[in-house]
């Protein structure tokens, strides 16, 4: 395979975006990331759309080429585009596919975006079309929605290891930190321990405050081959490692429902093909769309041993400044969770971040990250590594 | 980018299966595709599912992972999968992710598979669903459905060529007398142009044979790098090419809708893939989703003038035996239109005719065919080419 390379970046605002469409909203992405870039839309060989539900909360599926359309790649020079979806990780694999396409031969320049309009919808019904990410029959069916599965998740890592409330508050008090300096993010407001654990109650032991909310936005990144990266950019951020993994889409089919084995396996597989080990990453983005989730991810991504992804939080290690720092960006909590934006938005913080332009979220001397993007409870994960060495 | 072969394909039957779940479709495809390779699912680096909208049909999003559960491939053995869309071209983009898998050297053994359950809505709820391939804003909340859009391109086209309703006719009964032949075909009687003529009229010019069913059903092909193939398979065949375009999503910014630009687009760059030109093709399967669907199609292919379409099919030169033998299947005519599946399934007829195992549809000697999907009233196409040599 082709060695490939990140040259251009841009997130939307991510919020309620109620003056702005669906196909605004990517529209500014992709044209930003292609700015960025310094690449013209004739030289574009094709573009992979992470979206989940644009069927439920738009009502229009066809993603891609409308996306095409409205950035002006489809009449006169038919750039390809293709949608892709594996629930809140359909941006991870949007990436995935870009990077594909571009290692393949086939295409040179790509854009990977990803994508999400949730609040044209009442509440209840944004709830019903996330819940089309768990097994209908199964789950979905007998009311089960995603903040009471990853309760059940939290409710047993509490009893098996004794995390505690208060550490997966801390979870949220230091993803708010970090976004109070994230232009993006949808709460920039800091918050403490005592304000979670008041909030109210939605799936006990999860709060209000515990969980990511429901969000517009759009991100985009620009691929091409690493051999002509620095042609467009003077600081190409490289792909070491893409990785993905599949795992049954019920929680109750699972081996122990307090570690996402889809994640294990996603993080070995890209560890393999980096030839790196967790302590060579700098700083990772991990798909927190509960503050339980963060405390699996970072367990089962090797930054802290099995049931010890509270404690490691409690103790700062996980801060920007930290041994590990974790979500930098504010995560899906402090961001929002666009649900097929999100996994993009995740490779443009680890990108401003290894070109030293994340402001006062920047990590010092930042040279390796990884992203990680679930779908659903766990049945899809996605994790990428990326560095400023090729 | 390395050589990719097919070694082993796949239909369910097509038809209004209500006693079988989504599910249950696409398992049976998936497994028998790859009961047909002979290969185990432990050899499988990959997964592609090409699926519309589970979201509206079925309530269910997360398809790639659903799927890789109910096949066995999550579990343990955490095979990645991906679903892909573009409404009605969402099988052939299946294919050709699966394609750039292989092609890039990431991947060796992929499944690409495409899948569509329609009859669990009622008509009218599929009517819509499907309107959400065309453009929401502009077309459907218009009341514009598939068969008005299409309407509206057979009337100019028999304007300005003269193209009749006999002519359109002939599309359907050519295809229904290909279809009796196909075991999987939903619809296996012979008709008549008097039948379809004297059929109701839905958008007049298109009469109710005029128009492609819904429909239930799945179909999936196994790739392999082609320098292995031969490990698998006596009779692999090759990828010649595949190439895909996009248009504007909306009918009326088209700069003649009589032509599919991105069909012309997508034809264009398969035949400088695979250094060919259309004499070079021995079959075609083509997207008639209506009658006219395959009179532009084969016009903007370059196996009729523009304009000639109807013509040459009422000369025959369309069918088993004419000059350029087209949807020798039954095509979405006969056979049915899971809209998923279809790009899917016209691979796998192209794979049986040129193994030589297509029965009484098959075209004698037949080295050569091409596939064309199509998504929506044509902002996205996608041809492949394949062949018995490499």
């Amino acid at each position: 395979m082709r060695d490939v390379a990140i040259i251009g970046v841009k997130n939307t605002k991510f919020g309620e975006l109620w003056d702005r469409s669906f196909r605004d909203v990517v529209v500014e992405a992709g044209v930003g990331a292609v700015s960025d870039a310094g690449v013209v839309g004739e030289k574009i060989d094709s573009m992979f759309v992470g979206n989940m539900s644009g069927g439920q909360f738009v009502e229009q599926e066809h993603i891609g080429a409308l996306i095409a359309d409205y950035s002006g790649l489809a009449k006169d020079i038919h750039v390809p585009s293709t949608r892709v979806e594996a629930a809140c990780a359909s941006g991870g694999l949007a990436l995935r596919q870009g990077i594909y396409a571009v290692a393949s031969g086939m295409d040179d320049i790509v854009i990977a975006a990803g994508a999400e309009k949730m609040t044209d919808v009442p509440s209840p019904k944004a709830s019903s079309a996330l819940a089309a990410a768990a097994d209908r029959e199964w789950e979905g069916i007998m009311g089960a929605t995603f903040p009471g599965l990853y309760s059940m998740v939290a409710k047993l890592h509490m009893h098996k290891y004794g995390t505690t409330s208060e550490q997966l508050a801390e979870v949220a008090v230091k993803n708010h930190h970090n976004g109070q300096h994230n232009p993006i993010a949808q709460y920039k407001s800091p918050i403490t321990v005592e304000s979670v654990l008041n909030s109210i109650m939605v799936a006990d032991p999860l709060h209000i405050f515990d969980c990511s909310p429901i969000t517009d936005g759009a991100s985009a990144v620009v691929l091409a081959p690493a051999d002509v990266a620095h042609e467009y950019t003077d600081t190409p951020i490289y792909v070491k490692a893409t990785a993905q993994a599949s795992d049954t889409i019920a929680l109750h089919d699972r081996r122990d429902i307090t570690t996402l084995d889809a994640s294990v396996a996603a993080g070995k597989r890209a560890y393999e093909m980096a030839k790196m080990q967790p302590k060579n990453i700098d700083l990772v983005e991990v798909h927190d769309c509960f503050t339980i989730a963060e405390i699996c991810a970072i367990e089962d991504l090797g930054f802290a041993k099995k049931g010890e992804g509270g404690i490691v939080t409690q103790n700062g290690e996980t801060a920007i400044g930290g041994r590990i720092p974790v979500n930098t960006s504010g995560g899906l909590k402090s961001c929002g969770h666009p649900v097929g934006a999100t996994g993009v938005k995740q490779a443009v913080e680890i990108v401003e971040q290894l070109r030293g332009e994340a402001g006062k979220r920047q990590v010092d001397g930042a040279e390796v990250g990884m992203t990680h993007n679930v779908g659903g409870s766990g049945a899809t994960a996605v994790v990428h590594i990326f560095s400023r060495n090729r």
